[in-house]
């Protein structure tokens, strides 16, 4: 941490930051300048929590954080990539993952009829919504166990693993019983209640990312759930809220190669909700996949203008098929096979 | 809702949109342009859920939404203010309503000196955390019940309605026994699980706006408390998050207005949460006044450095009420009286 | 300047920071931490331009500068408020001044009228546009030199200083002519050979924020013109681009307790073009004085309607007298006269 | 054009309203809704100029655009890609076409040596700053018409055209004179006298992205430059200025796939200005071509530690040749060559 002093500082107001600091236990390191003096503090073992006992003396100007307060997530914390394995798909590995279905489950025909089809085009999860956030309260808000059922039905049938969201805290038991990977939804990334209920549960997690969250914050939420014992977390970007408007969100691919530096976890990219449109899905997939994203998350839907949710992002199962052709061309590219096209290729 | 037609579609696709208005079981006025045509339709109660069905149509560029989606806290819905009474406090009247007190609650000491102070210097509500969330799992996470039951017996002490933070649905029934109003934070305010559980409680609710939240969004979330049969909502503007970063969030002291016209819940605005320093809520506690708020909510601390949370943007009891004195003032400039100070006068 | 290293920087690495430090001329002071090693630069004057000089070492994690990159603008440089005289009206001084008048300067007539009615109510200096930024090239672009014209002959009739936008290089001159205080508006914030040009000018300037402009880079922009020696700078904040979208920019009131600390030059607030909406100006101006701005820019039009820009944002004069009343005891409340109004009292 | 009534609006309010439309020419269309009226307007060519005067109106809640502010530079108005050719460069076409060299002209020998380098591995424009707008009056700011000079040697030498940046009016034709593409940067892409004297010059221009532009924004900027008779305009998204700090800026990606359909004209983009952190360029760069973009815009340096600008995102040559290298196996996935690189390949 560094204390900055204002520029009119005295020399009693410089020695009581040192003294301050020298009670806390660390060591002070004055630096003076020509217009003011910066104090170094060492000796610290991660964050110092006590800011603000620093920053409220007279005579501070700023005090400035070094140290990420961030620990298990991050790369210092383990070099190499975290792959998860889940029932033999690798997440975080060479191969690019591609997680595709609808945004909820709507029927046993439209599941089944959507996850053929994703399956056949080389997707190797399934997704798909049973619970709901939606910002209205009078909008469809899933169907609930009942959807729980007919995506374990679904992975019966093709052998995918399911991915779906988990809303809160006291249906985190029941969604785990029937997917194999809990998803956090962007509004809830700061829900710690339930961050720590699933952190302590044996399902891996994927964490969206909030639509305004720094990926410091990100980062911190992530700890949470590694911190209560689930090493097994996914990063998620799908998109954040700025000025801009042509899109639903604003596609923060930029992102992805920090991540890569800062952690260890696997990164996946949303283009479908980050655009909230069909239009734009293909070539942000593929951007996604040319920034280094370890796989994708696409919403597919046999017949988008009847969804019952994100009807306009969703993709027609030929045009899906389309682009998992197109993104196994970008992924070769970047040295990298899409996971379930290469069994489509024997 | 409106349809605005590509520049180069055809009758037929014209025709066809019309025909899908029809079976929706609306009426559909299609208005020749010279460029494009653009089809109003008309019949509906409410706003369309169908969007995308028509969206997706071919020869559609976009889709206006004209009805706003919510209703129970709307002004069209009711056209009075609402003015909550709180243990004889009123909230959303004429009256200036200052909630003052901790981040967090620490200890019997720090509480009930900070309680007596905001007491004196004219708060009528007591605040304090008992349960906090933090963006870091190493960061202190409250007293939990204990905390509570201090506020409780804070309240006893000092006659005044206690609100506290409820985080998660697990602890709405602890909270609610304790507590004379909820506070839901702002990374919870699309916690739609919360929402629905609070809207389920006999107590009041202060929602605060969420980070990144529209004031369309935020009132989506007052209306699924609302709809839930719980009209007692008070809305909280805390700063939103932008690319400015001289402050801790961007106060958003506009929304003031435009929510007095939208709705008729009461509105309060929290400066020491927006800003982030202390040097700032004095000034912007003055602009929210002045701006057309109901009410304050300030963070107060007899040793700000020692606080365990928020200390950089909390008042030493001497500064509150220096700040109550001179926003009884400005109160007064705009004809409204700051309701404990009265009784102060007599 | 703080160097921060990589957790697993060698000895190597740090020394050879050092040693470029050394041959920069500056003083290097490592300081060795649990994990990472940070390096405090001291003996340097001003902000060190070679930054990346040092980033760019193998090993370093990141630099932190300390020092602000202005001078001249900022609080440390002069401890009193700068106070200037326009024709006898002083701005950024006890008194509140209120600038009013007409988006564009359309007519005599209309010029007059507003003229007339903004002195009335006890604005002293009167505003309108000549030469108009529009984000359209086939919107109306303003009367130029006619306009100026007029605006000269307004003086004449009211005794008001003058304010108007120069928008480039080659205008500088005509408009220094005509006004007392040359605008920059806020598209034009960082058109550096503008801010150069009137730099040189012997006319104060009012310098617009930019729609996306820190408040370090608004400060270096006034920067600039000081720089050219010319010290008569205004700041003034006019609404920021945020993803909020319920007024026509987000009006960063919060900034003007920062500005005051960091800078001795006077603070105007424009509530006008911040929120865009007429509804709006006057919750926003009591507002704005409160947070304790040192003036309001205000556009004021005899029949919005059909003004030529800006109509929706504008005030019938007798709505701008009703704000002049109301803000002249929010002025009060915060122990400021309106300069114009204390004449009225008269 | 659509006017929506406030819900309690009466009879007269909306009959009103349809004399004002009649009065200024149009056809007005009511559309009795359950709980309000709306009013479609017809009959108007393009974009109705005096939308406040209705707006303004009694019982008026809300006036909706429809027809875009943009002619010129609209798909609507010319189908076809426009393609421009720059002494045998095209852009816009199917090649890739990649700009790059140093962010400032330093020297003779540092241009050239960039300059042979990035043709070596494919460049086909070579660019260099010899105007530089800088945040800070006290930064080096270009070697003015000596670079240009340099630029023009550079040319001679390696056959490239040359693109720099103009940043005001007084030197449009000096740059001209020397320039093949005049550059427009992010902080003048709304100083009007700018874009209209670019608009009268015979060069191409290549139009920067605003900080905090939306798409509409920088296409009426386009709009303006093509209004005034030149039709050869570059479109170049260099990232946004959003509340996220992990880079410079946030790199908008997704406006390509909507500028796309919105326009025809060529869409450059920039990783190094959005990223700032050469670390990111080679990604991005990457992710650029994939979304769909026309061209790259890439700073390289062969010594970046002592650049004078911009020196933490700028590219050592060797590391530029790979990202060609690798941006080609890119666009060969999206069927695109690159351009130099086919050059290279006899």
């Amino acid at each position: 941490m560094l204390v900055v002093m204002d520029a009119h500082a005295s020399q009693e107001h410089i020695d009581a930051v040192c003294t301050v600091i020298a009670e806390m236990g660390f060591h002070a390191n004055p630096m003076p300048g020509p217009t003011r003096t910066a104090i170094g503090i060492t000796g610290n073992e991660g964050a110092i929590a006590e800011a603000s006992r620093i920053k409220l003396l007279p005579g501070v100007r700023d005090v400035i954080r070094v140290t990420a307060p961030y620990k298990l997530v991050s790369r210092e914390y383990r070099e190499l990539n975290t792959v998860l394995d889940i029932n033999g798909v690798l997440i975080g590995g060479q191969d690019i993952v591609v997680m595709a279905g609808p945004c909820s489950v709507e029927s046993r025909e439209q599941l089944f009829t959507t996850a053929d089809a994703v399956r056949a085009a080389g997707a190797t999860v399934l997704r798909g919504g049973a619970f709901k956030p939606r910002t209205s309260p009078y909008s469809f808000q899933g169907m609930g166990e009942e959807g729980l059922q007919l995506l374990a039905e679904a992975r019966e049938r093709t052998g995918m693993p399911v991915i779906t969201e988990v809303m809160d805290t006291e249906t985190v038991d029941l969604v785990a019983e029937y997917a194999d990977i809990l998803q956090l939804g962007a509004r809830n990334m700061q829900n710690y209640a339930l961050l720590k209920k699933v952190g302590r549960s044996r399902r891996p997690v994927m964490l969206k990312r909030g639509l305004s969250s720094t990926v410091k914050d990100w980062l911190l939420s992530a700890e949470y759930i590694m911190a209560e014992g689930n090493p097994a977390v996914i990063l998620c970007e799908r998109g954040i809220r700025t000025f801009d408007n042509h899109s639903r969100f604003t596609f923060d691919l930029s992102a992805v190669p920090i991540l890569r530096e800062l952690t260890h976890l696997p990164i996946i990219v949303d283009p479908s909700h980050a655009t909230g449109r069909w239009q734009s899905v293909l070539p942000m997939a593929r951007a996604g996949i040319a920034s280094g994203a370890d796989g994708l998350m696409i919403e597919v839907h046999p017949n988008p203008a009847f969804a019952v949710s994100d009807g306009e992002q969703s993709l027609l199962p030929e045009r899906f098929a389309d682009l998992m052709a197109q993104i196994e061309r970008v992924a070769a590219a970047v040295d990298r096979p899409v996971a379930g096209r290469s069994t489509l290729a024997l």
